[in-house]
């Protein structure tokens, strides 16, 4: 299997002043099309750690992608460190000064004479376009490694990556890319989504993965472009139909996203009403283009008195229930299902502490509704307490949640990992 | 200067099936204490891998940290990979056993056989403690380098660094730790921070850097522990007052945080009315703990219904002005102030994209109202269009920032950088 180094150069990342989102994104990206990063190093803008950098990555890989280094100034010494390390000169690609000139030129100014320095590669370097930016990529190959050289500017990392340096490996490795398949899930464990699943026999050189982001989970299944079509639809059925009501996306949507399309396909309308999540469903919901086509409006009852004013919950309830309660959740849901005129509306109250526990409702306990044209649907639950934040943000995909069940005609209730029913009913 | 290496082990950040979020804190904790780490590598959980890091390590360090591999499993290799680095054995820690057999008996479990493992360290390795977990740490010298094994649970890692090895190192560099003043900002971009404090003479020795995390950028100064306590606070004082209206915190509280601690200074209350921003101001302020003090409701009013109905905003201002304007937004926010009842409200209505633009209201144009006791302060913007989500993320800290102003008796309206001025008036 082809060996992949990264060198991500720059001292604002040793130093903390940013973090490095590049090196995690190919890690992934290379994994997805059936490679993997076997070598990571980060170093600073010296000269001498940088052909160090070179020495012990070419020694141990095949191929190395170089980041960032590449920008007009004199901290940046990624082409003149290779040149160096390759005992040779830069050259000036005249093909990249034309470049600068007419990017420059098309904003109506002047190129800085520093920017001439981006159009220099090492002797022996090919140019690797970079359509994006005035850094001009380049590749050099020395101790039997080829060296991808690429700016740190994301954007610009990112598109060179995947239409230049990707497809160049794939041809390299004489191999298609294997076949990649998504779960994104919400409700079940790492460790029992990994229980339910090893159980289904996988094709040789098949890989599932996990990847928590939480309160989600996105397994990842890889299989071998070599696998006939058929095993694959074979395999992720047995996959699906394991998870199945747990799944919310087979691709990359967004949990928010999947709801906005299953009301869009229905024509059908929401509103929220929500106390502990403050206003986290609405802004996830809202966070969607094209959401103000079923979207209507939010009630943040934070106040027992907003409760009752903007929801007509009954104050009584409130006093014999207490705020987290099925019944008060249950009028906050009917009461904005009703002013809003929506066919749906989404409620929450709740305990997401670090305060205002007891022994009854300890930090955790959340109740949730759902108003619907066919009743109201509602559940309590003492969700694990993890700290304010996760406790609401569980809280806003567990009330997405009941609504992504209820549109897809599947059970509305379920028992989600780490948390305890003490009710569900309609 | 001390040269600290680190480096991080495990397959599944090679794979980019976790995201390694340990070196940046560590990075950034190291600055903060007047170090720097000068390499970082990431490789995988092979023996020959780890021990070919060890040796890279020590040979470009005097100290290296190393992350990860002492779980109980058998991919988790660090301290037998040390060892055979060595040419040594393991050792088992008794007293680390008896921990492991308390830790178990508190939970009324037996210690499983392969928790041992954790209580194994090389021989000639020195204990260190991890107070929080069931991974012994260690230390062991080779090629004049101090290695430090941690775990890669980021909570038991954090500890540990801050407990007892940064503890190490001070005392190591004898050497007093640098003095850290901080400034958290909104509204500047960075390069015109830089030119702001670049006129600001430094003492020798003291850094100043900049750390953005979109849409507020932190600024650090880091001073010798040997500078005059007179030279830090004028240099401080000079600071301060050239970022001054534009500073939020001069700690690490958020926006949020540090309006929450006005209001409850002053003792007054707030309600919201978001358009565009759709829950997020509600769901910043409710994020912080004790906001149910002062924060009593808030309204997302996403249809122009919503906004009649909720608010009372009179339908002909809504055909008139169209739903971004100043006279809706100011009948938003008095709409909010009046129906909650409470001393002030802040209300948003903007075009976040991607559609919806137009010649005269482009997207990224947000009006704002602040109503307060004394009347409603309101502008309409043309914000940076970097996305929705920034255009929503800014607009919720232009909202937070005109009421920070309004409490700190700052002006309440300002140039933000990048954002272009329609209105600001009273």
């Amino acid at each position: 299997m082809m060996k992949i180094a990264l060198i991500s150069t720059g001292e604002e990342i040793l130093t903390g002043d940013i973090v490095d989102t590049n090196s995690a994104w190919l890690a992934e990206l290379l994994s997805d099309a059936g490679f993997k990063l076997s070598w990571h190093v980060t170093v600073g803008d010296a000269m001498e750690e940088l052909v160090d950098a070179f020495e012990l990555a070419s020694q141990r890989s095949d191929v190395c992608i170089v980041n960032g280094g590449l920008g007009p100034t004199t901290d940046d010494l990624s082409a003149e460190a290779a040149a160096q390390w390759k005992h040779e000169g830069l050259k000036e690609l005249s093909v990249w000064i034309a470049k600068l000139e007419d990017f420059y030129a098309s904003r109506n100014r002047v190129m800085p004479e520093s920017n001439r320095k981006q159009a220099h590669i090492p002797e022996s370097g090919e140019m690797v376009d970079n359509p994006v930016g005035t850094a001009c990529g380049f590749k050099v190959s020395h101790n039997q490694c080829d060296l991808y050289f690429t700016p740190g500017v994301p954007f610009e990392f990112k598109t060179m990556v995947k239409d230049q340096i990707l497809p160049a490996l794939v041809a390299e490795q004489h191999e298609s890319m294997p076949q990649l398949k998504r779960w994104l899930t919400f409700g079940l464990s790492e460790s029992l989504l990994a229980d339910w699943l090893d159980p289904i026999e996988l094709p040789q050189g098949a890989v599932l993965g996990y990847r928590s982001s939480m309160p989600t989970i996105e397994i990842k299944l890889r299989v071998p472009a070599s696998c006939a079509d058929s095993d694959v639809k074979a395999l992720e059925k047995a996959i699906s139909n394991r998870l199945d009501p747990f799944v919310f996306s087979t691709g990359k949507q967004r949990m928010a996203q999947r709801v906005q399309a299953l009301m869009l396909e229905r024509g059908v309308t929401l509103s929220t009403a929500e106390s502990c999540t403050g206003g986290m469903v609405a802004d996830w919901l809202i966070s969607e283009a094209g959401s103000s086509a079923y979207f209507q409006r939010g009630y943040v009852t934070y106040s027992n008195q907003a409760k009752q004013d903007d929801l007509g919950v009954p104050k009584e309830i409130i006093t014999e229930h207490g705020a987290v309660s099925i019944p008060v959740v249950e009028a906050m849901a009917e009461g904005a299902r009703d002013k809003a005129q929506t066919d749906f509306a989404l409620a929450t109250s709740g305990i997401a502490g670090p305060q205002g526990g007891s022994d009854d409702k300890p930090v955790g306990t959340v109740a949730f509704a759902l108003a619907t044209p066919d009743g109201v649907f509602s559940q309590m639950l003492v969700l694990p307490n993890r700290g304010r934040t996760l406790v609401r943000k569980v809280s806003t995909a567990v009330a997405l949640d009941m609504l992504r069940r209820y549109l897809t005609n599947q059970p509305i209730f379920t028992q989600y990992s780490g948390s305890k029913i003490l009710y569900q009913g309609q």
